[in-house]
């Protein structure tokens, strides 16, 4: 058994910090980093960029919508075309510092609601092809099971099938929003407990108790709050104590 | 003698037009779009790519500073690894819609108080190997006879030095500020006559009077005000009965 | 018979323009001018502020998201209380550069998503009892028969029930939404004779040909598109012909 | 000997958080609450005031450039007007929210590039003519000194003259800019020394050793960094037991 650990960085702008970016560095195997619209500027993502680089970390675009003060989570209208146009764009800029340190930017996820829409919506395919046109090797992340995945895997890109550590599942294998009670765990061992059950067993069990199918290829954990560290320290030695080998995704 | 005639465009934003682009892309040889940060936003940049596209026009990013209020125009203090950043930032955000439609960006030129600090700084040496590493085949317009223009030449990348059609120069080849009285010329036969004279006497009459040494591969018309497609027009023609080929610049 | 006749103005920001202010000044009875968040700055409504006071045309906040891409128009989730500040924010704003020309601000209009938002939401009591800690001499629009007008004046506040010249109803009496086919209308004078007819005879027809009871104090007409100054001035006209009194609303 | 003690708050954001406010409302005695232009946003300007409310802290606004990534400290170029209209709308907007819990912004104080050019502005007296037609009992907060401090007293507006405890002088009396090394002091056993001094001799000693006159009747402390409040603790105890009355301005 073999998983990617992912995480969210590059989440500061200017004068704010957010997270301890170093210390989550230290223990993930791919870095997700905002691209200047829901979080990060381009001071912080070429910052991140020589951080990750530095540790082989893998770097991964993480747009989100033009909605710092909501961070990027709340569900704000567009146009199918304007939602991946503003992908596209975000994408660019990484790839664009990127190369300024000879790193490529080798995966894409989503950010906030962006991840929903993006994964969910019913012109995920137009998403696959405009990937396909920017860049065929990308891997691309997306939920466990979600139409992104499929399309993106139809059309011949490598999927990174994701699930998330500190959060909630609904019986359907949508995540638990964020505004409901307990949709997000806080204690590093009950989450460690989750995410190994969920990989030994290929299932994990919902919000009402029922087992969901989810067969997860990287793991995702928040580094925007207190215990993130904590937590991803914890996550990662269970892993490897339960015999899951922690360890970046391929690149074609 | 031949020229390349470029025009600033796709300056629009949401709800917000500035200029005719449609005609003025149907004169001009080359398109330097804004790039989101001064003007611009995904959509805009989206549809003058395939404007420009499908005209046959050469595609520029056109990167300025993240100031829509003030248009770009202010000389807002950044560090220089920051006005570095924000160049490749948007110019790799333009390069990503590009490639929807099978376009590439050719060239590279900043906006307004970005165009003046990325031309003659001392850092400009330390953009031109930023530009290298992130694309060494580009155009890199600079105004004629910057230090920028010299850095980029001496690092071996294809410069287009330019000249300003409807702006004053000061004795010294820079262009007189905006807000000085009769820096910006309207009149679109006098316009064409200075240019012709410019690239048939390889010199420009300075405020003072004085005559400047200019030699210039490329001519910019500005695309945000009410004249401006018929000073393009003007332009065009007189430069073609005066003998000058305009053709856009050649790509390596 | 008596209306108050109003227009959005102030909709320009930085290089930006929208519709001819000026223009449609002289001729409605009441401006709502944008505070700034979803379009407006500060130079802008100061001059909108002068423009109104020297006409002697009434000024009002016309306060929306924080959406300048959007226009304001995009439905982008805000917790109650989160509204109602950005409301109070824009209002304040807007009042203090009132008082540098000796101008009140007399009335309050949201717009766009958030015109609907606060006139529809449960919370409309709670924007009432926050604008009566503001001010509560001031004058509040609100769509004619909605909750938002209701607890206005159950409240005690003056309240201006609005009708839209060149947009479709709903039976319910609620706006069609602007992305309908049908929803707005451009002819001058089959507005006019909507206006009139329902002025005259208190319904208005709505998209399917019912009739909806409608009782206007005031009459909007949008200043943000070409026809907007033509279609103000022949619906004065009309109106004044059928004899009803074009006059601004009443201050107490 | 008595002096007001004062604090920049409420420059959070959206997600993002500077400071630790509530500790550092429990004991100066005027917040200065960042306006939403360089920090704040209407929750946080809200929830600021309600926590200096309940603490019979004094409410000031303290407008700054709308510029978020520069932290407003970034010298951007405004016309006259325009900054002073920036501020207006900025404690326009305070003002308002502050009718919420019968508050009243009693202070009026620019932040960071923007208090430097109000207070050496030729335009001072421009702006001191604009406060007194907003709110003309109003107490200015401006450098001990200073052109501003000076126009305000003419026009009859109470003054409050401004040292900086963590900041080192030149010898005329400005502060020394930031980014010249030892511009910032951090040891709050030292800050506490030279305030003391300060107040009981009048004057400061200057980086090069001068001593500068000064007399002043606030002393600002700066709560977006580490220590803040430790050294606004040490500052205030050390005042006390040096016999300097820790209260706040008068209000008129």
């Amino acid at each position: 058994m073999r998983i990617d650990f992912n995480a969210d960085l590059g989440e500061g702008f200017g004068p704010y910090t957010i997270g301890d970016d170093e210390a989550v560095l230290d223990v993930v195997t791919s870095a997700n980093l905002a691209c200047g619209f829901h979080a990060g500027d381009p001071n912080v993502m070429m910052e991140r960029i020589e951080m990750a680089q530095n540790r082989g970390v893998r770097i991964g675009a993480h747009p989100g919508y033009a909605d710092r003060i909501g961070f990027g989570r709340r569900d704000i209208p567009h146009a199918d075309e304007e939602w991946i146009r503003v992908i596209l764009y975000q994408w660019g800029a990484l790839a664009a510092l990127a190369t300024q340190v000879g790193a490529r930017v080798t995966h894409l996820k989503m950010h906030g609601a962006l991840y929903h829409k993006s994964a969910y919506s019913s012109a995920c395919d137009r998403l696959v092809e405009a990937i396909c046109k920017m860049d065929d090797r990308v891997v691309l992340f997306a939920p466990c099971g979600s139409p992104l995945a499929k399309a993106g895997r139809l059309a011949g890109l490598s999927v990174c099938e994701e699930m998330f550590a500190d959060r909630s599942y609904e019986p359907d294998g949508t995540l638990t929003p964020r505004n409901v009670e307990g949709a997000i765990f806080h204690d590093p061992e009950m989450i460690a407990r989750r995410i190994v059950d969920a990989l030994t067993q290929g299932t994990i069990a919902a919000r009402d108790g029922t087992s969901v199918p989810l067969r997860a290829d990287t793991v995702c954990i928040h580094g925007d709050h207190a215990g993130a560290v904590e937590t991803a320290r914890t996550l990662k030695l269970r892993l490897q104590v339960n015999g899951v080998v922690v360890a970046p995704y391929g690149i074609g």
